[in-house]
């Protein structure tokens, strides 16, 4: 179903529209006996939400989940774990301009055709950013579910414009990189490059543009054997989730594209005992093999298109009137989406991974 | 469930192992009453073949699909399309040394750990790359499906080992195009960038080595509309799919990794009215929007990693003794896989588009 | 998943606990542009609320739902309609004493296995009969949709105790006799039966019992040619719909059991001509053939046991304490639920139904 | 999807028309490593052939299945597991003059409406009861994995046209009992009821007619905590993969009907400990509460309609040229198909248990 990741047993739906009521989701399928830390749920919630350095929209969004089911003494229950998110601060007339033009790069034509006109289009209705809020949840629950399993996910902007942060050790992601990754106000591995991408945003943004970039994310913890072959692997479900997020156009696991120009002398990733564990000299195939899991870290990473919503005058259709027009989009929206985006894909490899192990 | 493009009511489902008695596909969903072509059936299964230009192996595989139900008459009962291909040439002494050494970037050894050590290790089992025959006798059926509804698609060899083809105008893929590509010993657009390309193979051959490439596939004819929105739209699924194509390791839509260097206004696709129809003046965005369809041609590339099987020697672990060892693979293997991946891509492609419509 | 009816490209999500902070449906896959009429839906729902007549808790519920998303200017989106109702009037302290002895024929120790005691022991939790709100929320929804396409559905008690109301006539059940069933108190076809019911139930209630009964349950105007063979048809959603109403334990379909003593001749259905619209002179199947529609009304019953919670005393086992004990339930308890069961089933027949069409 | 049971991790895709080249059974999520015995598959299956008695067809069914994939050494690997049957004896000649007037009580009409005539009329087609062959070896399958947890299932003849085998007790079925019955030529308990029933089923026989029975079927083993609230529990999936059975028209948990006439105090399961283990003094609700086990025996009952294929005149349709007709089934068809539907209840119940565990 569209809004469905639907894993087996396991499965989160997410509901609501960027300018509706609210905005929730439902996971099926949770172990019960966790006890969830809501404080830390918080937080992960607010590495989403956006910043005050210029790079992202000044719109106030007060994210608070409410969970309404699934959730007892502090514990998971098992049966059905519900949250919603309400909706304030919406001011509905920035969007009144936008309503019949499409805005290149969006779903409005899309979205129009697939409902017949009948959806929400205030602020991209289903299809807003705004609703990876549920989804940022619902991985941040998972984390912590994964967290008693020894399991941890982390990702970084790997790349804003192309300015590159540097990429994580294909072999070897401690576990205080990883926090102090999350911990920082832009999510990179060296924060010398922060400086340099608020530049090329902060220069987009004057110029009335955006900027897209490249997110990595690694897994670890995993033991070897999980994942399933052919279609309903790692690989399968990591992009099904991920391509959930708007404006990811693209993943690679390991050496992704750049197997294009390897040979397979080099890609292919030499084995060794080490003590009684076995292990790969190289990582390149991000730790999946078939689908499964080999014991490395699972590491991939995804490209994110430049936030559509530009206010350089652009050339759209009426989609209503069937008409050529022209269109420049007011109102609050980044110039660059990535660092927001970054626990949206951490959130998804979350959902993922754990709906192997549930 | 491990082996299934399982999407809404309509499902394809794999099974066999490379060395066990047979392979085959079973569909659900289909349309009744649509006439099946068997001899543009085997036509589309023989682009997957094994070429006679030492760039694949040597082994004749003679993958004649038998069906066994959904079939009447010659047209599609609407009821399960079960299909079957047996196993022949399969001389298990090749692969007799490599049951306990895992072979590099192969799932020898995570499939080993998935399944307790009781999967058919010969050959690769049910990871072997002889189960995109299947895929494609499946991917076959859905594009005479699909032709009856004005779409088509075909993939080709964008690049191999670094030698590229021209690439799909994003604009306009014309049916006759598509039909050439598909009539050629090497699936390309440009056929005078085989010869480099062989030279290439051959070259990592003799040196007991393989190489990879790039696929790009366009599918056109498909409406705007068809999709959507978050996780189980043309992106999700068409994603799902081509993962469960052994060696695909990365997929892009549209401008796919190079949206990251782009900024938003050369990224948006600018609209404009033709007649009645919408189109977009560039289609950076392969087609979709929001993971729905919009009208202009869906166009993806991937990854294929260089195949795993070289018979340069490795460094490997003993999974079964848990011991360090070297490993030189003997028998016949295709130094590149990309070519006969090819058609296996465009099977993808067909099942993930054919599931939004049926 | 546990509460999902996941049927293809639509999907019921229920989730909640009785004494949680809410409870709710997620329902995917509505078509887009359907108008909603609110208040018929409330008109549904009140059908599920606690009677006057002492046949029912007099637990006030207000089930107000609040819809959250997937409706917009009064049509549905076409994205996920999501909608909560509030626990309110949620005295835990009536429950206070039945935590730790199960409650024979409820699902307290059986949950408590399920999820090692994590599980909301508060009224039931999940299992709680309060989650048929949602569930006949999402039926009122689906029967809006389904009125738009001719389709029309109703449930009635076809016995109570022993005292029974009349049948459906297999035939025929008119738009009038629906629409007259829904408008009266006590859900039946002969109104006079009401009294005798009512005092059934009555002297259960003075004896601290309880009474079960059987609902009957038709849907009108459905085509033939709708539904599925094998393990996919209306029979088998209709089934997996209902047996989500707790307190359900049997279904049948047309003559259902009784079939067991009929004669091939006189069970089978002569089929004839009316106009150019086949027909059967008898409809003993209800409807169905193969999992499939025959044109003629749908017709099921299902058995709803006898409310679990009665005060008279009963013994039980203390389940932490893993020792006998006894049980006599205090609080408020309808002393049959078979009325308010009624509208739950039509929901479930609804969401079935429906799920077919979309 | 149609003809799948798809149950999370776990389903079983069965394909093939009476009539066509091949049926059969794919099976995704089966355990890795359990060693299957065939000759006790081939067993379970002999109990679906036809008998000699008298009471089942003539036609002689060769049904061995091949196992095409999934078993390796003997054991399961973990990977799809499938296996074809072999339509050989299919004289379709006998079923010519059926081809245009539908069989009352079949699925001729229905099916050629839900495929727009498009489906395989011989013998049913994908309609026909032979597709219980791939059902019952599926569940022969499972019973072999259900067996090593302890898990045991056993259905048998509970009535034929009014004449009544014994009940199991609802608190103990022994695996003695279970063993007899499987042996015996006519799965009873009271043996000495074979008589009888076989004298109702011919006198119907030689007066061209048909007659139907009750099935009950028990699973022991399964310990208290299996299953799931609301719509995917253990009445659900049952249910859902009964009625894959052709004929079925009703199924029954525990008292099922009966309980419409049952006081709570009476329905109600009382409950004790025995030594560490909860037990129940009754088991009206057939070892099921909210969907769970309660470790008590399963024990559901179904109602099989009288074989729709008799010899009598009938009056009927001829859907093609739109007319009434009148129709004598010539050919081979059992009077009764009750002792033949038994296997496949208990096979449904084994895939739906099984699906709970793995």
């Amino acid at each position: 179903m569209s809004s469905d990741l639907n894993f087996g047993e396991f499965s989160v739906s997410i509901f609501g529209e960027s300018h509706g009521a609210g905005i929730g989701a439902v996971i099926n399928g949770l172990p019960s006996g966790v006890e969830l830390d809501m404080d830390r749920i918080l937080d992960f919630m607010a590495r989403r939400a956006p910043k005050k350095d210029g790079m992202s929209t000044r719109r106030s969004e007060k994210d608070t989940p409410e969970i309404l089911s699934g959730l007892y003494n502090g514990r998971t229950t098992g049966t059905p774990l519900a949250a919603i998110i309400r909706n304030t601060d919406t001011r509905s007339q920035d969007y009144r301009n936008i309503s019949t033009a499409a805005r290149p790069g969006h779903a409005d034509y899309t979205g129009f055709m697939r409902y017949d006109g009948a959806n929400d289009p205030r602020g991209g209705g289903h299809f807003s950013g705004r609703l990876t809020a549920p989804l940022v949840f619902a991985g941040a629950v998972c984390a912590q579910v994964l967290e008693r399993l020894g399991i941890e996910s982390c990702a970084h902007i790997l790349a804003i414009d192309g300015v590159y942060d540097d990429s994580f050790s294909e072999l070897d992601v401690p576990h205080e990189l990883m926090e102090s990754i999350k911990s920082r106000e832009m999510p990179l591995i060296n924060e010398s490059r922060a400086e340099e991408m608020r530049a090329h945003v902060l220069k987009a943004s004057e110029e009335l543009d955006s900027v897209g970039g490249i997110i990595e994310c690694a897994v670890t913890g995993l033991p070897a054997g999980i994942g399933s072959p052919m279609f309903d692997g790692l690989e399968n479900r990591i992009s099904q989730a991920v391509f959930g997020i708007p404006a990811v156009k693209a993943i690679a696991f390991g050496k992704g594209f750049d197997f294009a120009r390897m040979r397979g002398s080099a890609a292919n990733d030499q084995m060794y005992m080490d003590g009684d564990t076995v292990k790969t000299s190289t990582n390149n195939n991000g730790g999946i093999y078939g689908g499964i899991s080999s014991g490395m870290p699972i590491i991939f990473t995804v490209a994110v298109k430049p936030t559509p919503s530009i206010a350089k005058p652009q050339k759209t259709v009426d989609f209503i009137r069937n008409k050529d027009t022209e269109l420049e989009i007011k109102g609050r929206h980044d110039a660059c989406i990535v660092p927001r985006a970054v626990p949206a894909v951490e959130a998804a490899a979350n959902i993922a991974v754990l709906s192997f192990i549930v």
